[in-house]
């Protein structure tokens, strides 16, 4: 197999079969395929784009593509929740001891933030002392005894993606509605998780301007994920303005801590009350 | 100017002005632009074209990215000759020497083959002592005293070109009409003519199958040389068959001499008297 043939077949607007997507992820993150001929590959996605079933063989590719986290020690379903950001966005910070309060286990991957948004790790460590750079073992004891632990992305988890993303990131082929899924949904697949809620954000302070893009890329994450065999559902969020009124890595802890006490804005307490009942549905595991 | 930026234009089907053609190809050319970013480029090319004004903005950016030849001391018009290559075609071996005997001068670089055509040079070379690696100061003497010399490429023609192409033949971004138009004349350009005669092949032993394709490329590089100043024309020949009997390197000089004896296959000398014809109209000049 010659990534050139499988550049051409993509070129040609033809389908990559599982076995040609797996040798290609394999060997760009083995550093066999240069990145040349992978940017290459890109921009033909970009204007060919992918189907499902390629977006999911991409999406498992990159999944494994690492190390991935064996959750079995933890008892009961483990949810993971991922947000598409934006500004003010603290979503994670009030949602997951929400849940975790009504008896969920929550192990959460999060990541840092990404162009105008900032991610959860950036805000938690704002406060001098805290720590999301816990081993493995430590994540999970810490989900065992107190229901819920955030920690930081290691670097082993979908390795693939990492160095695609960054490719991707100056080969001006991110705006993929395919590769962007894939890129999220690897990480969540690797991070083991059962369980996937997705708040994919629209607006002018969004990734997703339009509402129609993001519906889009709601359906393809969800069917990921079912793909991938693990209950996924989205919601759909508004980023026409920032949410609730703080924005700033501490203040947005604070606004977090001040809705889980009942006096946070209308607007984020709506959200985490949105997004709190849909992971707790029971009939969506 | 960021590279980026280009990409995205490019991608976004807008049009590369001729400060930024100029830009991309010098900085690649210098190594300051990474493969990774110029092959998605080109992949965005393939899919969005490029208007005839980037094609020869593309064509001098290239020409003019190492040395161009300069044959002012050779008196008269200087006439160069391209064929695009297909099997048995030994087209120069024959036509040179016709039209440097009716008087014009003719100071023709030539190329090694390319896929499955075999080259002038790799033709002249099969003859043990036969040099065509010679000094530029000899080369030009050459036509002064015989009228005629031929001689390999010197690396320092179109370096930007040389670059690219190897590139592209990595990244299935060889077939695009701009791109090939481009790679010939900027080589063309740089060889210093003040005349070009095109011999572009098509049917089914050449790179162009289907004769519209043949008739685009031809189009697109007489445009291309009458928009740099050199007077240019094409003539579209068939390549269904090998052209005359001899295929191989040594049988193929062989027949180009019996040609010149006025012995040779029809076909072929056929196309030596159009081509030369063409040549020798004054007022193509």
């Amino acid at each position: 197999m010659r990534m050139y043939d499988l550049i051409l077949k993509k070129r040609e607007g033809n389908m990559l079969s599982q076995d040609e997507i797996t040798f290609m992820i394999q060997n760009y993150t083995a550093g066999l395929i240069p990145d040349y001929q992978m940017s290459a590959m890109m921009m033909a996605v970009y204007f060919n784009g992918m189907t499902e079933e390629e977006t999911l063989n991409l999406t498992m590719a990159m999944a494994n593509s690492g190390e991935t986290l064996d959750l079995s020690e933890i008892e009961g379903i483990k949810v993971d929740k991922h947000s598409t950001g934006g500004v003010g966005d603290k979503t994670s910070l009030s949602l997951t001891p929400v849940v975790a309060a009504c008896g969920l286990k929550v192990a959460k991957m999060s990541g840092r933030g990404l162009g105008h948004t900032g991610g959860t790790i950036d805000k938690l460590e704002s406060f001098t002392g805290f720590s999301t750079d816990i081993s493995i073992e430590q994540f999970i004891s810490n989900v065992n005894h107190h229901g819920i632990a955030i920690m930081g992305q290691t670097k082993e988890l979908a390795p693939a993606d990492k160095k695609l993303y960054a490719l991707r990131d100056v080969t001006a082929t991110v705006d993929q509605m395919s590769l962007i899924a894939s890129s999220i949904m690897s990480k969540k697949l690797a991070a083991g998780a059962d369980a996937i809620v997705l708040d994919v954000k629209t607006g002018s302070g969004a990734f997703m301007k339009k509402q129609d893009d993001a519906v889009a890329l709601a359906k393809e994450m969800v069917r990921i994920g079912n793909g991938a065999g693990r209950k996924t559902i989205a919601v759909i969020s508004n980023m026409d303005q920032p949410l609730g009124n703080a924005v700033g890595n501490a203040l947005e802890v604070k606004e977090a801590i001040a809705t889980l006490k009942g006096e946070g804005p209308d607007d984020f307490t709506q959200l985490i009350y949105e997004l709190g009942a849909q992971n707790l549905i029971p009939s969506k595991y």
